[in-house]
């Protein structure tokens, strides 16, 4: 799991017909508790209504498929929206 | 899942017989809202048709074999062709 | 697996209901025998009390939900508190 | 699924019984159309034959053992030898 | 699949119960052919009796539960002890 900002979304009419429906989010991975972004860039399925701007806990792989009602093609996953990261350093 | 642009295909003939029917197109990672190319390419299956110089929407691992009528060694599908993606930076 | 010091936590209210009740923590990778901290931080659940600033053995993907009573969105785990590393170089 | 150079074998002979029969090829990981190797190189288990210098699609995770007659603790292995690879840049 | 060096040794009394009895070893990943070490490094179990210095064949995710007895959560784990490596470059 990681956390990670929301920064946009995707818009794909042309898709595999399970991932209609689905919400697709532009995420940018975070490292908690560092001040600079990560520099990767993701795109995951939001489920939970996470909006700009917010910072996101997120999974990969086949995690991000126990929670569907249907089998669909998606390796990513917003699994909860963070109030709050305490780091100490 | 991830954005990347289609660059190329690949012809493999001595293959896998599962992989039989599979076009096999080579894809270029792109970071979305970024500029720059991402430097990682890799080889997907493609069901949706996409051409060479879309923008796909790509999945890994597992996620890549959900559709498949039948078994078969495939670790990356294009799930998506992207009609936009909007980033807020 | 992997080694991973514990430098923080994660609170997350609004999330999927089957993560609700684990504790998220967030691990710095660390690479045995080495001085330097990993760069790569994550986050992981917890389930056998490990607190901040102690070494732990964590777990990523299908592994992380070995353990669990019932299936959540979880691909990182802790699963041993490490007593010791013993190094030759 | 990416392409490799195939560079070399390995040799293993106490392993776990699963492997036994298994021939081991070393691989040089390749971006297609690009001329400069990528630096990473692994092991993939082969049964289709491909020879040193050949170049090869090989996939990784669970896609490895889809076509296993039996278990095997195998994560990478050779699914097609390739003839040609069309890059539009 | 990757080739590692065996570095170390590492113990954890609090762990999760399906853990006991597997021994944990500090793996150096290896780059077949290159003279320099990988700078990756993570824990395995083994079930081969590698010891300190031995070169070794290990899997990740998934491949590395494949023989466990019982389920446990691991996700790498020594699958072979390397006799010899041969690379053509």
């Amino acid at each position: 799991m990681q956390l990670a900002k929301v920064i946009g979304t995707v818009v794909s009419t042309r898709k595999e017909d399970s991932l209609v429906g689905y919400k697709l989010l532009v995420l940018e991975v975070q490292d908690p508790g560092s001040a600079s972004p990560h520099s990767e860039r993701l795109v995951a399925i939001d489920t939970l209504g996470a909006g700009v701007s917010e910072t996101v806990l997120f999974v990969r792989g086949g995690a991000a498929r126990i929670n569907l009602s249907s089998p669909a093609p998606i390796d990513a996953a917003v699994v909860g929206i963070v109030d709050s990261v305490d780091v100490h350093r």
